[in-house]
């Protein structure tokens, strides 16, 4: 194949092919040329500190649950003040010299608006030579380090143009996304009100997005049936609201096109989840407050102010949903100890523990679709509106 | 709240709160009419045999691999002619009454233009005095047997109105999806080239869906990372093609959308997915001719005209990859040998045993985005296009 020769000439190829981006859209976006600024200023501190025949060094904060902190008024888990210090010398050289070139290559993709996947980055920095990794877990733990270390200056690692490999959720209701196109950078605008019974799909990264709506509030909900019954019965025109499909515990990409709604249009988020220990401490906790062994993120991945108004215990006698129910298994039982045991959201949230001993002493757990029970669309006409009407109710 | 007096009056509510389907609309699409007719048809042969004080009894294929036959020419696997016989009895009263309510509600599914996933039927059986399911696990086995019993009549789980609780992937490129409101039925548009860097999201049901496209191929993408890479580049509007995320081994609705697609506009499909076993005998196998274990349903989803575009081990060599690749694990021997020992799918294509003797020779694997190697882009710029100019050589 043509392709055959060709190879060995694309050893060293740019990361783009060299093809993609017009000079003219190069970093337009101010966030990306803070990116670009942030790269520049780690640089140039090492270079003067090797001119001033000093041994170069980069600070990072230290990614471990010891160094997190949790500060209710700031609503989410925060990374503490250690730091690691990475020196240059004859034992760090080559991972020093991949924190580089993996700054490079961010810069680089900053520039030409383009990304790359940590497989992408590992496959790519086979071209480095002797500063190639010979494992991918070595270049994701050097990408987490950068993002740790850009994080200090509030650059997020998809700002560096490094994606998930993982879908964002879907997406319906009274929103309309404004996108761009990454070739001609022409406005693309979506409505999301236009997808019949499907939805928008939330790209890998979603730093460039914009958003217009009118909506009342954003909901999330934990099951694609649940969001597929909402949506097929357009739930956002009657009660206009966006509708997020997270799919279980929701992924990067999902909970930063959340945060990053709420914070352009400033509505209220709800979570719609099962009442059981996995629907609060797993799903809820983490849109909430973040993840503890990823403090250094959750400043960007985070929605400090989404409210729960998901199943509760309260809500099975309430909407006498006692025959829907099932027994609380042992790793439900155990989530919930460790929940109200060690962790520092719940123990800091009167209101959460209540529950979650409430729902120790019944028993029982209720999934959101045991709502079916009182007929497929229960749901709609009777238990969001009832909700609704109790927004004060919402566990925080 | 108000709802907490009203429950108990819900407790015969009907599946859709009987607010929904204006009579306008009831069942207008063949398809649903074919459905409710196999209903009544099947209920007509119980209450004829009643009649003639005969045991009434319904007859299902046995779902098993023991009962399961592959025709290369057919392209899928197939349910055998076994059947299993319920006949009713003091022993089998239950699952009986069970089957025909489970049959009621999905004629009612229809009728009012409503669906449920399996938790919502679990859920509306506690509303059938003695014939309520005890376990989900229960309902779960009398579906599989329904949808069973309806797949002789060409009738799916999903023309049942019965859906999975899942996503059915993501879409872009060169497709207008025609879609209607569920609601009111106005017919809804919508224009897959239209979404920046995010994509459509295929419901979980799909068998309404219509299409209009120009495109000249399908293409079916094993990570969200290389589709991510390919819609943002607008892969699509350079090769003219409409690309399919699958998110690894795809559901029962992505499959089912690109079967219903590529019949409905009669353009090859291609697969392309990593160069390893589990991309060969677990993506594409179960793309391409369904799985042994749910042979009766195969007929509906699985594509028996796609054909391999992605990493085959001779593309190691002629891309020169060799730098990007990995070992083969023990589960990667292991999963090579079962398709060439057990598999009649690669027992039947020799270029397909010849490709896995070649992979275990190598004693290497090669993920798709092991192409960055030479270039973020060296995939749209060179791979994509090379292999495209030898259609004839993609593996069957």
């Amino acid at each position: 194949m043509a392709t055959k020769k060709k190879s060995p000439v694309a050893k060293d190829a740019p990361p783009s092919g060299g093809k993609r981006a017009p000079p003219g859209k190069k970093a337009n976006d101010p966030r990306d040329r803070a990116t670009i600024d942030a790269i520049r200023d780690t640089a140039a501190g090492i270079r003067d500190m090797i001119n001033k025949k000093k041994k170069p060094e980069l600070k990072m904060p230290v990614r471990a649950l010891s160094n997190v902190k949790y500060d209710p008024k700031k609503g989410f888990f925060e990374i503490g003040k250690d730091k690691k210090v990475r020196t240059l010398s004859v034992a760090t050289v080559k991972t020093f010299a991949q924190t580089l070139k993996m700054m490079a290559l961010s810069k680089e993709l900053v520039t030409n608006d383009d990304f790359a996947t940590k497989r992408d980055a590992y496959y790519q920095s086979k071209n480095w030579g002797d500063a190639r990794f010979d494992e991918q877990s070595e270049s994701d733990t050097v990408m987490d380090d950068i993002e740790a270390l850009f994080s200090s200056n509030g650059v997020s690692r998809e700002q560096l143009r490094y994606i998930p490999d993982q879908h964002g959720g879907a997406v319906a209701g009274e929103l309309v996304v404004i996108d761009h196109d990454l070739d001609t950078g022409e406005s693309i605008e979506i409505d999301c009100t236009r997808f019949g019974s499907g939805a928008y799909a939330v790209p890998s990264w979603v730093e460039h997005l914009k958003f217009r709506t009118k909506a009342k509030f954003i909901l999330c909900i934990e099951t694609q049936g649940m969001f597929q019954r909402l949506q097929s019965h357009k739930y956002w025109q009657k009660a206009s609201c966006v509708l997020v499909s997270m799919g279980g515990v929701p992924t990067r990409a999902c909970r930063r096109f959340v945060r990053l709604l709420s914070e352009q249009v400033s509505i209220p988020v709800y979570a719609f989840t099962d009442c059981d220990p996995y629907g609060f401490a797993n799903i809820y906790r983490t849109l909430k407050v973040g993840s503890g062994n990823a403090a250094h993120i959750n400043q960007f991945f985070c929605v400090p102010n989404v409210k729960y108004l998901g199943l509760t215990p309260q809500d099975i006698v309430d909407f006498d949903l006692g025959k829907a129910t099932h027994p609380l298994a042992e790793i439900d039982m155990k989530r919930a100890f460790d929940a109200l045991k060690n962790d520092p959201f719940f123990q800091s949230q009167k209101p959460w523990r209540d529950a979650i001993d409430q729902l120790m002493k019944m028993q029982k757990r209720a999934e959101q679709q045991a709502l079916s029970l009182h007929g497929l669309n229960f749901v709609i006409d009777e238990y969001l509106p009832a909700k609704l009407k109790h927004v004060d109710k919402f566990l925080p």
